[in-house]
């Protein structure tokens, strides 16, 4: 595991002028013109690769247009209100349904509301009949011989409508590119398989794949591969002959186990390594026997990038279609965003429409951060040559939403509890038009979001240190001008999460001071974190005293997990969360968990169906199904 | 077959009441409410029917965040660049790769790049390491028991990466609907079967399964039933037994012939029998047993537009999604449109960016006519209460098409010949990215519509009565005060098409007398019209002296196949039209077939690869193929 087995060096060309020299390195037309027949009625989203011609005019005959009968237009020829003229069945007309046919010696259709029948065999009109009037011509819809659909036109229903009517049964497409994907890595398992300490589940092949499938592609995905060169060769081969584009993920980075670019060296041309971009970096974009094989890095976030500036544009190529430009949207960023001049920045963003004005607030920017991508409305990108963005400024974000949906979001921010989730779900499920996306940057962080103008709502939990009393005093004093309001949702039990069984004997506060003891914490601005600063005054213990004091966390839960992972030994949190970890807990009191909203707001149809939401019997069984909730006030309007 | 058994009465409900009205006619919650388990792996665009949590956390264990090694961050305190620390192996770190698992008693990572190696079993360090740096703690992406997606969450290529990487294995969705489609008519035929006179291939049914694919149903045809009544009843019958909706197609209005209703009645509710909306009126909505039965008229326009009013919403609610709201665009009517006040009307369009200006002209009305749907860019909706827009008014259309393709579309109007569609077809084969459409609206309509700047490109074959000399006189005299460009396309040869073997024994034009001919004729205003006037000028002969002089077809092979069908004797068109419907012709010349375009235009891109293509060996070859034309000038540009 020495030093020269690494290959540390990674190049750093820009995103455009990567997939320019990488595009350009393989014979696109060469490789990816392989089509195949199939049946119309199958061919819903494929690719043309020829124009089809009609083989037969539609309608093929002479077609009534309408319900009547078929007469001879000669015959009809003077027929007044005051000189009504008389037809015989069989001789002057006979009866016919819309799409019937019209035969010698018949040329003209009257519709059956403007014959008035005298007896079985006679009928009586009114008005003459043009020749050929409501008659379909032969041809009328579609002639013999025309061009129904070019090339490179991607089926759509109507068309398969059309091909049909043009007698059409079959028509020639280009084959879907198969994709073939091997996922590496001796840490990775299946999600069916027992989930080890050191292992991971292997979840970015899943994705692809339905990105391949969005995309036009078939995807193919191979067994996990350990991290073993002649393993990870020998798959490698075999999905260059099996496929038509190939993507080995993870490893395509420099570590002593990353065998893919040596690989890719030995056994094709390695074009690219390493690109200017963050995430996706490290990306290896190869050819192997003329095809586009491409080592994808393993972070989740890198690798669905990585499939978005290579992959995507790869299957849209191949299947001749134009890369659709995203939508894009103006919006202005909450919190300033700082980025390096040694790359292009890709940020994943919450948006929010607030009154007039549309707020984009950077989510986590961790490559691994899979839920950054899950929960992203957006994303922006900061070019290499730019270091970032100030608060406020107007940016361009393209969408991952469509822009209904974040129009009508409630955008919460403030503090964590799994209630949000659950109150967000509900609404949600009652009303599918409304939707509830919560940020946590603690009660704190919640009034100044509702100060500035981010949030329509702001969950807080904040305890007065002199009153003891919950929430009113903040925003008396954050927010003294505007006319507020709290809505009352939940009382929830605080204390101290420990491990099951409580091993380290924990009795209380005091115990805080205890040398053999790790406690983590929340962030500056938490609500539970003024209650453990108030709490610990009340104790008389200085946070310096405190080991793990500066450990902060943003969520409960994620207290919670340290607590139950044994990387900390207790911290302060909601019962909630201790239980959902299976972990002890020591209640210290009971807290006001309240939303802050506008007066203006509440009249709002969303928050009124939010607050209908939040006192139906449904929801407050659910929440205090959880234990450690008292809902006896929820949906309590208090004007502040 | 008497009156007694027709249903001529329809009501003329308004669509959004009649929508109102009938979906409040089932229960939605209580019959769409079936879910399944599926796995995660297989729930790409499948909708949540309940929030998803995680089962594990991720990391499940405190992991690496970089390859390096990984410390005791005590032990590393201290260490700089003047006073490196050095490291045992084992002792005081091991290497540790991406992702690998931090044990006791190790708690941070240092990055590879900032350690030297000294040798095996040593290495120093010159800047100490924070405890837990470069780890990814446990739950840093995901906390066991977070919410994941929410209920009614339409599942994409990254939710099935959050999902996974929180251990989920299987997710609960609903059911799709399942949707029966039952195709009726004793007219209609598989596409696969011989197309007989009288017959029809069954095309909707094809089309409705590719519009419940892309809305998120399963499409479940039925074969065709013959127009009886017990049969019909039988099958709707059994469908509803075996689907949660269903659609019966053609039989929907009150024809001798049209059971739908009548049976609808007896087994189930008609709600409502006829809409206010052109096309789309005759339309059956009912429930049988509960469940949404819908008799959905035959005309492929209709039936597209009631799939939407009607199926498109309940397949969208059955599936908790909220209806997107098409994109639209503003543009300009070229033509102007009347509509009637007794139902809102849906006007197929076709758009054109022009200059600076969309603009909009609407395609046949006739709901017949699968082919405007086809070609249709976007629909514009006219109210009841309008009687239709002026030409030159703005309007608000729903697009069909992206609005991408329509910006790039060269805009052809004028008359037609299949080298148009060739040439459209070439340049989009060879330019993904560019399109070409022509409207067909013979030579003088499109020498108007450059005028008012409505198209790029107007292909024209005008001859001058005085000179015999084609086109230019024509563009000098419409267009005086513009600098105009002809560039040469095709000389055609253009004669009578007459049935195949001349049966009639015609010898030419002067059989245009002839008492037992019928002619067929082309529209005011095209080419081979001002042709077929002068051709009768030369001859002495009058318009009145030819027999159906004023059946008028708007293209060569509406005419060729007039001819080919015996509705007419003869007509006058291109040899290309003749020969591809089987038909004799006697050539009376060659005309030349331009496209006129502004001399400003000839230098932008899209047109300089037109006349590229065609120009090409390719393209010639092809045209060159269908016989009846000489391309020796192609290409060449001629100023005027």
């Amino acid at each position: 595991m020495g030093k020269d087995t690494r290959n540390i060096y990674l190049t750093n060309i820009p995103l455009q002028e990567a997939q320019n020299q990488y595009f350009s390195s393989f014979d696109i037309e060469e490789f990816f013109r392989k089509t195949e027949k199939v049946k119309v009625i199958d061919a819903l989203d494929r690719i043309t690769s020829a124009p089809v011609f009609a083989e037969k005019s539609s309608p093929s005959y002479n077609a009534a247009a309408m319900d009547g009968i078929a007469v001879i237009a000669e015959k009809t020829y003077g027929a007044t209100e005051s000189n009504p003229i008389q037809l015989k069945l069989d001789k002057d007309y006979i009866f016919i349904n819309t799409g019937g046919c019209i035969k010698e010696p018949y040329d003209a259709v009257i519709m059956i509301e403007d014959v008035v029948e005298i007896d079985d065999e006679k009928v009586e009109i009114y008005r003459g009949a043009k020749p050929w009037q409501h008659v379909r011509p032969i041809g009328e819809d579609i002639v013999e011989g025309e061009m129904i659909i070019s090339t490179n036109h991607k089926i759509r229903p109507m068309d398969i409508g059309g091909l049909l009517a043009g007698k059409i049964q079959e028509v020639e497409v280009y084959q879907q590119p198969k994709v073939g994907i091997i996922p590496t890595g001796s840490e990775i398992i299946e999600v069916s398989q027992p989930l080890e300490v050191g292992k991971i589940v292997e979840s970015n092949s899943r994705m692809f794949a339905g990105m391949i499938q969005h995309y036009g592609g078939l995807p193919n995905r191979y067994p996990i591969v350990k991290d073993d060169y002649n393993l990870i060769r020998e798959a490698i081969c075999k999905a260059v002959e099996e496929n038509d584009v190939i993507i080995i993920n993870a490893g395509s980075s420099a570590g002593s186990k990353d065998y893919t670019v040596n690989i890719l060296r030995e056994i094709g041309d390695v074009v690219i390594h390493g690109v200017a971009t963050k995430p996706g970096k490290p990306v290896i974009l190869a050819t192997v026997k003329g095809k586009p094989v491409i080592g994808i890095p393993g972070y989740p976030v890198s690798a669905y990038f990585v499939f978005e500036f290579f992959l995507k544009p790869l299957i849209f190529q191949y299947n001749r279609q134009v890369l659709p430009e995203g939508q894009k949207i103006k919006a202005h960023l909450t919190r300033r965003v700082v980025s390096s001049l040694k790359h292009e920045e890709y940020i994943r963003l919450k948006l929010g429409k607030v009154g007039e004005k549309m707020t984009a607030t950077p989510l986590e920017r961790g490559a691994g951060v899979t839920m950054s991508l899950v929960k992203a409305d957006g994303i922006l990108v900061i070019p290499q040559q730019s270091e970032g963005y100030e608060a406020g400024k107007e940016i361009e974000v393209t969408l991952l939403k469509s822009s209904e949906e974040i129009q009508n979001t409630i955008v919460s921010i403030g503090s964590h509890d799994i209630v949000m989730d659950i109150i967000g779900n509900q609404v949600h499920k009652e009303n599918p038009q409304l939707f509830l996306a919560s940020a946590h940057v603690g009660s704190m962080g919640g009034i100044m979001a509702m100060k500035k103008k981010e949030c329509h709502i702001a969950p807080i939990h904040l305890m007065d240190e002199v009153t003891g009393e919950y929430n009113v005093s903040y925003v008396k004093r954050y927010l003294k001008d505007e006319k507020m309001t709290l809505i009352k949702f939940a009382k929830r039990s605080q204390g101290f999460m420990i491990a099951k069984g409580n091993p380290k004997n924990i009795e209380g506060i005091q115990d805080l001071i205890r040398d053999d003891l790790q406690f983590v914490n929340r962030q500056r601005g938490a609500g539970t974190r003024i209650l453990l600063d108030y709490s610990l005054k009340g104790a008389g213990i200085e946070a310096s005293q405190v080991n793990g004091y500066d450990r902060e966390m943003t969520t409960h839960m994620a207290v919670a997990a340290a607590v139950a992972s044994g990387t900390a030994d207790w911290g302060l949190g909601v019962y909630s969360a201790a239980k959902s970890m299976g972990l002890d807990f020591i209640q210290i009191g009971w807290e006001d968990y309240d939303l802050l909203i506008r007066q203006e707001d509440l009249i709002k149809e969303e928050i009124i169906k939010l607050i209908e939401t939040m006192k139906s019997n449904s929801f407050i069984k659910l929440v205090e199904g959880l234990g450690g909730y008292d809902m006896k006030n929820v949906g309590e309007v208090l004007f502040i």
